[in-house]
């Protein structure tokens, strides 16, 4: 468990696209955030003060995350004097990038110094059990795309914001890295090892109260051949008793491989069901989420309509309009 | 790649269950067998010489096998005398046990000093990539379960020894520990990180010959939740053009777990298909491989009639009557 508050580093980032972990940050968890720490030539700016470490201290930040990714995913040379001076000053670091705090030995030594620690969100760190599928109480909702990066994050988290705001218990669950730096805690489930996939989940979505719900962050599509076996996992580990169908509809192709085709929802619907009810019998389909950015608002409510007249289902964008339909459609069940 | 002929090594095996996948070697690859090294006080025998280190590397031996499993799968140190002996006699040692050999400093420091390779066949040692869900030249078989441990990888097996008798171009590409000690090479894909399995099965199994048959050996079943997502990705990784189903009559549950009860044929036989045209539009189930050692021999030929009769294609226990009329199927694809 990552310590919040966090003062969110941007180091150098060349464009506002780099910084997306660190306004991930900002949109989903304002309150764990006291600043930004920007050095001279960076380009990005997540909406928060610029703050000195020392500010951040004073504001009570506990942890510096590396809210930036450059190219390679790298820790820069450059950014090591002030990740060195966050550690002296008595702050956790974290991060999601390929190249692990780990292994950079300077780090580590400073780290070591000050009696700080170096969290890597991007590696396991949790011997996890294998799965049992035995049932547990509390309710579990999973999105499940038509392909990978379709908003099924963006989904679970609006989710949780609309249900929170209503008075509903509600827990976003990560398994990517940037869902765990967001919240400070979850599964990389993309990296943990085969044998123990399902028994991660089982383990990040615990027994609960009865009207809990825990909104479980979707990796892949059990339609993408390069990662469906996550997604199998996400579907009997986190045995959903509500899956939200998550779709993009302007992608032509499954993501990096040209030569897929994107099933159809009532492909993934009937797909999704048929799995998820080995382990959870009462699982059902409850709503579409649609991710209509690339199109204007005409045509965005169109696409919306269409899929909700051919589906049955409630369709609606959170991007768009919030999470309410969805959320609607999860109270009921 | 490990290097055949083994010796393998059957240490101070307390009963014949133990010297399994010594007996695995055996039985699947006699050719690449030039004796056992027993310990004493070892009740198990293989069926081949009894040899010392001496007279197996006179045989041509280059691998010593550890063909032996002790409770709790550690490499026992009344084994380490003769692991010893072996390196320093020109032998690399191979392993499937929990207990990686490279964990044993002593073992490590020996094979460095004589230029002799440690292999842990329980981990990989492979880059594997990302899976990319390309068409690839040649034809694949892949077994799927009922449940796990219900005779996938001997049907592989069996079906291998029987293509390869007919003259068929036949690979048999393992996906597990005993398998990849048997052949001398595989991916140990449930201990491969989950963003690879389908990439780690792909680089398995790569382009062929347009006549030649991979076998590729099952592992888990899309109906057992633990391990399911190891199932799907060598299902998608795999792109079968057959898929075998497997079964086991007399099992109650599903292995491990008490409150599972056992899918159907025909519901594995509908999941699977449905997810193996995601890649491959032409994959077809062609026959059912049923484990019957558990039956008497009526019981067992009634069971084949029933199944046959029920699904509609040919039931055969490859351990009870050879892989005849799964090979059969599989020709008339």
């Amino acid at each position: 468990m990552i310590d919040a508050p966090y003062v969110l580093f941007l180091g150098d980032a060349p464009d506002q696209l780099a910084a997306k972990v660190a306004q991930g940050i900002r949109d989903w968890r304002p309150e764990s955030v006291v600043g930004q720490v920007r050095l001279p030539g960076c380009k990005a700016d997540v909406g928060v003060p610029d703050v000195t470490l020392a500010e951040a201290r004073e504001k009570g930040a506990k942890t510096l995350v590396i809210g930036v990714a450059n190219r390679g995913g790298v820790i820069s040379e450059s950014w090591k004097a002030e990740l060195h001076t966050a550690l002296e000053q008595g702050f956790d670091l974290a991060s999601g990038l390929h190249n692990l705090l780990r292994d950079e030995a300077d780090l580590v030594r400073t780290a070591e110094a000050h009696g700080r620690r170096l969290f890597d969100v991007r590696v396991p760190n949790v011997e996890y059990p294998i799965g049992n599928g035995a049932p547990r109480s509390g309710k579990r909702c999973l999105a499940v795309g038509t392909d990978c990066s379709v908003g099924k994050m963006y989904t679970a988290l609006a989710m949780e914001r609309e249900m929170r705001a209503r008075g509903m218990a509600a827990t976003f669950r990560a398994t990517g890295q940037t869902g765990i730096l967001i919240t400070g805690d979850g599964v990389p489930l993309d990296a943990v090892v085969a044998d123990f996939m399902a028994g991660a989940v089982e383990w990040l979505s615990p027994e609960n109260e009865p009207d809990h719900w825990d909104l479980i962050e979707g990796q892949g599509s059990l339609f993408h051949p390069s990662f469906s076996g996550v997604t199998m996992a996400l579907i009997h580990g986190g045995q959903p008793d509500a899956l939200i169908l998550s779709h993009e509809p302007t992608r032509t192709h499954m993501r990096g491989l040209p030569h897929f085709g994107l099933p159809t929802l009532e492909a993934v619907r009937d797909q999704s069901l048929a799995l998820a009810r080995i382990v959870n019998p009462a699982a059902q389909v409850v709503a579409v989420s649609v991710n209509t950015k690339a199109l204007g608002e005409d045509d965005a409510l169109r696409c919306l309509e269409e899929i909700e007249g051919r589906i049955g289902l409630p369709a609606a964008d959170p991007f768009r309009r919030g999470a309410g339909r969805l959320v609607d459609a999860l109270a009921a069940v």
